[in-house]
């Protein structure tokens, strides 16, 4: 599976959202909210690339995922300062709160079926690499949650590993088969997101 | 030394039993039990294996790993609902409480000298390797407790990283001389599991 | 740039004095306090080593390293203690705060430079070796006050990660046009401790 850096990239951006979304919601300032939208973005696929053996981790070798991360973290501040501008106290709670159920839910997606089709290319078999695609999904979330002080989402929903998993497996599952599994990572992403956000 | 992988196996399922049963504490639902619980006893090997490079980690190659992890959180899980359905309130008290002592004083044991043992394989010295083993007795603990939002023990009690430093120690010190040491590593396991016990 | 052992050497001391100091806040046990002081001196250290690829982590291999950790922590239990037998105690904690800003800013100069320089020898690019100077940084006290389950500094300041940022900078910016880097070295350190001390 020469899986397309793409979903990488796409679960950087959403997690690096989530991330500032936090740092929003825990009123950190503006320079908080960028770490913890990049350490957030970066950490699961930096805790991948270690345990799997891919040195340097892709980070700190390919410019876009630093940039990708910065990106997510300004737009969610730029958007919900225009937000805090213009609309009502209560509208934009609930605007935020599901503005992070579906970056969280998106992340969850996107590096369940990039995090094991990577492992699956370091020659990882299925059953581990489907384990990595769940700690790439889940990793930057828990750093999120314990660099705020908070017990780590996964731990508290069912709901949120169990998707993740399904995933993973899915991608495994399916990689000996075929080489055209675009169509399929798509698909698995969107079905682990699905899971998240009508479980939530 | 070649250690005998069986005290990382043993290490993984005490370590393992004892993240299930802090989730249990705190009251986590299945799947956050199961997490806990394999996050701990995999994640202080895991830390020692990406540090002294063993690439990729045990837990990655050794489907043992993680098959241990989840029956011992699996286990936990059996028991206390059986407990909870038949005995007094007090009583379950008592014992998950002892419970938790024990499989975490025979963590610090299994995995001081499994840690200290691997280290010594891959090359390091006889203090480096001590401390790899201390920090693989104490890793997945400190992950542990950090999940929940609690200070480590090894920083709130003297009788826990001491046990761990002696029985890691004394595996650097006697491993030049001899190469017959599955007596002595079940020495300092012991040593190290009933120091800590009887301190607590 | 061959940038002397020292500048890391020198972090590690603040950053372990920096860790105990906060164990005698948080009022641990003599144990505990120099659990946290090693853990604060190496832990950004070796987070970075292992993303750059540096095996085995430095703190491993060269035995100043856990020496001059150790030596801070017990050296500051040491003059605490002292202190308390004969000061008041407003003026205690008078000094308590001012050395811990003191050796909090002298880590992150120190570290913003050996970090950076360190990421420059094994071949990183200009921005990612100025992200792993900031990472190597904060990283001690990020996990030091993960530890005692505080949210970090770096997310509750806006003056403690740019003024890494600018020493990372300065030292990856001028890199490539000269070998003779002590004297800008020791610039960049003092700037950033400067930046920070002056900010807080």
């Amino acid at each position: 599976m020469h899986l397309p850096i793409l979903f990488d990239l796409l679960g950087v951006f959403s997690a690096a959202a989530s991330g500032a979304l936090t740092g929003i919601r825990k009123g950190l300032d503006l320079v908080g909210i960028l770490v913890l939208g990049a350490a957030t973005g970066l950490g699961g696929g930096a805790v991948r690339d270690v345990l799997i053996g891919a040195h340097p981790p892709a980070f700190l070798v390919d410019w876009r995922y630093l940039t990708t991360a910065t990106l997510a973290a300004l737009g969610v501040v730029v958007v919900e300062y225009r937000l805090a501008a213009v609309g009502p106290l209560l509208r934009e709670r609930v605007r935020l709160s599901t503005a992070y159920l579906t970056v969280d839910s998106l992340t969850l997606g996107f590096f369940a079926v990039s995090g094991t089709g990577k492992a699956l290319r370091y020659g990882l078999a299925p059953v581990p690499a489907a384990l990595m695609g769940v700690l790439t999904a889940v990793g930057g979330g828990v750093i999120r949650d314990m660099l705020v002080a908070e017990v780590p989402t996964v731990l508290r929903r069912e709901f949120y590993a169990i998707p993740a998993a399904l995933g993973s497996v899915l991608v495994a599952a399916v990689d000996r088969y075929t080489t055209a599994l675009t169509p399929l990572a798509f698909a698995a992403a969107g079905l682990t997101a699905a899971l998240r956000m009508v479980a939530a």
